[in-house]
């Protein structure tokens, strides 16, 4: 097997932290990998000075990961096409707004025999409006595999290496052993599962479920109602799978990507902040945007939209409670006090 | 169908505050059920008087649950064989030690055709030592069917009527329809699963898992550990069901019983809080109890022991690393500072 190349494409604080694992990674492993990793960072000035030569000089990511040193095989490149175009492995790792255009501009240069892995959350559009996996679109764009990593993983934690777990979704299971190499730390334990599209439904959907667990918090209500409020969104993650996605595997949502990702997220992140939020205040999404994330998007809030969207056109919102009630309530269309409400005649409990 | 007659058998906090559920639902189902509801209550002096006296006359457990009224057809009675000979539905909520002597008292007066709901959570042992579940030991003492009731239900917050839900286990679908009317409310809501013991067996094993939340939290680790202990423990929880559970169905984890309770037990609850102490402080399990219970025992210590005594019989530890390190941690055998390590290299990720 001749070595691996391996590209990371994006640079924000969940790159970074990845970058630290896959860097060393691929040291400890020199008939695998080479030892180079081009890291694409979108370039922009830090103190005067362009954002990439600062991180290749300090072999730190200031701006976006301050307090943690890169490994010095990790080389920061502002030019994607230069970055990416000897890469065997691909890992994705931008926010999903900006994966079309990435894929767009690599397109003419990505190796016909590479393999992607997406580490992305959340879901794109397809010409019709309908759900697509990042994953997917990938795949479409560049004609290659794309595998997920996908688990219980803030950024900052995993940059500390505080112990947690992690879920590979691959196409093929040589993908699976490859990838562990890659990724897998003794603080950070990956499973491998052959079910790529549910792990990166669990990661977008999630975000809204935590929405909710943040209504909980907002409105003073405990542990009970937190707890059936995660359970019944989970269910709706289960019953939204069973519906859109094929060979989904209710084993799946075991996994790190699964139940441990939605309570990390459901006590911890800014979605569950915003839910928060959203009962304490009047303000619009768009406001407490502004206010919170300094113009940045919530991810939940996206999702819910496109997740009604799709339940809409396919008269199934009766079905999904939860995510209904939480794009009304993002929208502004529904009082976050009736959010509980909502819950009180669940599917579930028929 | 002749009418029911209920007896609720307990009369702690969580007794008090479902007697408030039964008590009502038996006064708005009258063609099903007999008005009164005789609660069998362990006499003790509260402020010079008779607490049974006390409880009747102001219509509230002035000691376990102050500050929520009873309804006035719930009454408190000192004289067990008094309190339930006539029942035909036996609700047992009591500490799970006292359920051998309960049922060697009741064994002469319970009618035969008597059906038993078990709210308890802990295991009990049979004469060989090995793990024997509450429901079955009413079973052999009263030779009726005992059904299940268990959920994520911290009792405070149910008798605030803070929404939750909760999970039916019995053993013939008509039995689901009879306690479902007598359980569920608008903010208490059941699911009937026809498997009593996996049931059972998650509200014992979820304060094993608490301890190692709290544990966590005493080593000031964040969301992505704490969601991995919580998954791998859940994983542990599945295992040990699949080894030791006849008929066990993976689907029950994912109702209130589950996942739910296992959610909000790592989260508030005494064995979190105590898996948190335990890493503080050097005191022995015994004296935690006397500081922070006044005396009462925590459950997870003694299920881990009895678990932990199953396994090692059936030389199963290594498949359990989680189990085995709590069971040590609260032997003071092994420094709570080791547990994470006991994790990194678990069956669930092979």
């Amino acid at each position: 097997m001749s070595k691996k190349t391996v590209c990371i494409v994006g640079s924000g604080n969940w790159g970074s932290a990845i970058a630290r694992i896959v860097g060393t990674n691929i040291l400890d492993n020199p008939d695998t990998f080479h030892s180079r990793v081009n890291m694409y960072m979108y370039e922009e000035k830090y103190e005067g000075r362009k954002l990439t030569e600062v991180v290749n000089e300090m072999h730190e990511n200031v701006k976006y990961l301050p307090g943690f040193k890169l490994p010095e095989n990790v080389v920061a490149m502002p030019d994607l096409a230069e970055a990416s175009k000897t890469a065997d492995i691909l890992i994705f790792v931008l926010p999903h707004q900006f994966v079309r255009g990435t894929c767009k501009a690599m397109q003419e240069h990505v190796k016909d025999t590479a393999l992607a892995v997406s580490l992305i959350k959340g879901f794109d559009k397809d010409a019709e409006g309908n759900i697509l996996m990042i994953s997917k679109l990938i795949e479409d764009w560049l004609k290659i595999d794309c595998c997920v990593l996908s688990g219980a993983n803030l950024a900052q934690e995993v940059a500390e290496e505080q112990f947690c777990e992690s879920t590979l979704g691959v196409k093929k299971p040589e993908q699976g052993e490859l990838l562990k190499m890659l990724f897998e730390k003794p603080f950070f334990r990956t499973s491998v599962v052959m079910d790529v599209e549910t792990i990166e439904m669990c990661g977008a959907l999630k975000n809204v479920v935590a929405i909710g667990a943040g209504i909980v918090d907002g409105m003073g209500l405990g542990h009970n109602t937190k707890a059936a409020v995660l359970r019944l969104g989970l269910m709706e993650m289960v019953a939204f799978g069973e519906l859109f996605i094929k060979g989904c595997k209710e084993d799946t949502f075991f996994e790190s990507c699964g139940i441990a990702d939605l309570v990390a997220t459901c006590h911890g992140g800014r979605n569950r902040l915003l839910g928060e939020t959203v009962v304490k205040s009047d303000k619009t999404i768009r406001e407490l945007e502004k206010d919170i994330l300094r113009g940045q998007s919530f991810q939940g809030p996206l999702v819910a939209k496109e997740v009604y969207h799709t339940l809409s056109q396919k008269n199934l919102l009766e079905r999904f409670p939860m995510f209904t009630a939480i794009y009304r309530i993002c929208e502004r269309e529904m009082d976050p006090r009736e959010f509980i409400d909502c819950l009180r005649n669940h599917p579930e409990h028929i």
